[in-house]
């Protein structure tokens, strides 16, 4: 604590990630006198799990919380691209998730729901899939029924979805800050976050319980820095900073992997070049049953693949390895059974990073604790809901009871509180 | 894994805790044919953080959920003291909040709603306070004033409250429970909830991510236990042994404070036997203004003194050590404000131990996780609200709907779970 010197910084974010650097921008645009600066143990932009991510979009939601924050943000990526002229590397691949007939039957109401909200979608039938070469009708072999794996009764595809470059879509960002004269400081990790007492007496062991507590500044590699308030936007690390001052944050980080699959066989060729679906005339990202899902990689000639396991794979921060025994056991078995093409296939690449999760309803949190605000759990969307997300917690650190997203929505600042949310849950979860 | 060997135990408890011996015996109640077992690290029932408890209740909250429980628990204890002949050493000693004139403005609605409830109050004024030794006007003194401390417009006291042993109270139940054939391991700590493949295929490395999943038992350290399913009711324990199996269950463990002071001088003699409150002539429960609370020990002619600090004190397990500093510079500095009596006085003894808290709404958390149940939460009042939780988490475990609690109110037995909660939020927080 460095006394009652009054600080310059007015708002200190932590977190150059696609989160941190969207907040940073809109705290920056809607309070241009402030001075506002970004801190990051990275060298760059979106060098955590943003770069990491798998980065697809889909305007196509059952939860109206979920369809707007989606929809305006990819309005507003639509808009950088074109009317900005920053290319984002937008691509409309197209979602394609693949049902049994139960999961079609019991997605059925919130696929109404999407629709309703302006979404749009297309049943694929049996046929057209089997002419794509999916194996639809798995259960004719004795391995894939010990497995419990499902027919395939239908496809449902999302023609609003599909991906974009992270790293394109940070540097917008980062630009768009500086250029309104935002700082940032790469190279400098947050140790820790002061507290102080809000009317500082000079004792020395301040803050006492008996005093009103709040966020000084934060201790890092290069030295203390002290600031007016704070917003979190650490993602993963978000828990790790906020414990040891006595803020529980809801959110955890879950390990997720991608592995990378060079379509190198006739079979994988064919399939990365199915038609129909796209202007790129490749396969849409495509969810399977048990929660496989592949993405194509136009330019690599390559698949990603992943799956988002639950039960079983630890809550909190590990070693970030992917693990080829995870593709292997858990991943390959579903894979081929599915689709027969990827049966010598196994991974070229992959990695690891951190979903940033909110267990109780997978949507963001954005909250403020005295003059600390959070802004955390966007559960693998954060991307896609980026720009939202970013006005959303921007309001709310400067004080405003309501923000307009892009397109022109108005909403409270407070929806993603924690005692009180005023969210729809989502149905249509991949 | 033990691959498919059936277990015969149908309900393992983790944690014979207060919340743990009445999920436990209730579950046996309910379902006298099953075999329930309670594992407990320690050698007797009650010994973590149920032992290091104020132990107070009151029947007087503002939140109709809150209410619920805490009122159809007390009166079971009641029931059981009255009727079985189980001493278990309740004192309704009332509860007294000594509040500033903004405080008392706020919390009249509150008040109100409590008392719609059934809760009763009756305001103390100045004089009263004055007289029972409070200084009220604390702001003439400069150094109180520099503090920020409030003068102290009124008391409001709370009749129906009071505290209980809680030895007596989880021997109570440990007894009943046993009497219905129930057993407990003592001594016997979980190093790991263990996971398998609900349908078992007998390959090496099960679970995979593509079979369903469950519990399969606990790895103890005295050796692997099988059971059907598990109860989670391990208080600060329980998201250390949920996060590795990949549950987040949102409540963190906060470390909490007890003081002893003798009342070893006239002036604390008599603060002690204060009359007029109730029947065994000494002070109520007493908060003071920032928090700082006095309950008096009648046996020990001692206080217990304490504060639940928030911001700033770090969520997670720590060391379990008690700091003198805390009641020093945190404490001591209020309760002299209010009760100069206390000014020369300084520890006893002292001990500290956990909240299990739930971050969101501080209520408890009761749901399912396929074979796998989560009791926590209980912030603070899981003594006062033991009973009922115990009959909800049976109830859930066992599949019902719903649950009739002590005195015949029936409630949802998934009204505590994480992404639908049907609880009313609490007003007045100690």
């Amino acid at each position: 604590m460095r006394g009652c010197k009054s600080p310059d910084i007015d708002f200190l974010i932590i977190g150059a990630g696609i989160i941190g650097l969207s907040t940073a921008y809109h705290i920056k645009s809607m309070n241009p006198g402030s001075r506002v600066v970004v801190i990051e143990k990275n060298p760059g932009p979106g060098m955590g799990d943003t770069s990491r991510s798998a980065a697809m979009f889909r305007v196509f939601f059952s939860s109206k919380t979920n369809m707007i924050l989606a929809k305006s943000s990819v309005e507003y990526f639509e808009h950088v691209e074109k009317n900005i002229g920053w290319d984002l590397g937008i691509k409309y691949l197209g979602y394609l998730f693949l049902v049994d007939s139960e999961e079609l039957e019991d997605m059925k109401p919130a696929l109404d729901e999407a629709e309703r909200l302006g979404g749009s979608y297309r049943i694929i039938d049996r046929d057209s899939l089997k002419n794509q070469g999916f194996n639809v009708d798995v259960s004719t072999d004795p391995e894939a029924s010990l497995m419990g794996l499902p027919d395939i009764e239908a496809g449902i595809y999302i023609p609003k979805a599909g991906t974009l470059d992270p790293d394109s879509l940070v540097r917008y960002y980062e630009h768009a800050f500086k250029s309104l004269g935002g700082e940032i400081l790469y190279n400098t990790e947050v140790k820790r976050i002061v507290l102080g007492p809000k009317n500082p007496l000079g004792i020395p062991g301040e803050p006492f319980a008996w005093q009103d507590i709040e966020a000084k500044g934060v201790e890092t590699s290069s030295g203390y820095i002290e600031a007016r308030s704070i917003v979190v936007a650490a993602g993963a690390y978000t828990r790790e900073l906020l414990e040891p001052i006595g803020i529980d944050p809801i959110v955890n980080p879950k390990k997720r992997q991608i592995f990378v699959i060079r379509a190198n066989t006739k079979g994988l060729a064919d399939l990365l070049n199915t038609k129909g679906y796209n202007a790129y005339n490749v396969i849409p990202f495509t969810i399977l049953p048990r929660g496989v899902y592949i993405k194509p990689e136009i330019g690599e000639k390559s698949f990603w693949v992943g799956l988002s396991d639950n039960l079983g794979r630890p809550y909190g921060l590990e070693e970030l390895k992917a693990e080829e025994s995870f593709y292997r056991y858990s991943i390959h078995p579903v894979l081929t059974k599915y689709l027969p093409q990827f049966s010598q296939a196994y991974p070229d690449a992959m990695w690891a990073g951190y979903y940033d999760i909110n267990p109780i309803d997978g949507q963001p949190v954005i909250f403020m604790v005295g003059n600390i605000e959070i802004v955390a759990g966007t559960s693998g969307s954060g991307i896609m809901k980026a720009d939202a997300i970013g006005r959303i917690a921007s309001a709310l650190a400067l004080g405003y009871d309501e923000v307009e997203l892009y397109g022109g929505i108005r909403i409270r600042s407070d929806m993603f509180g924690l005692a009180r949310r005023y969210i729809d849950p989502e149905k249509l979860i991949l």
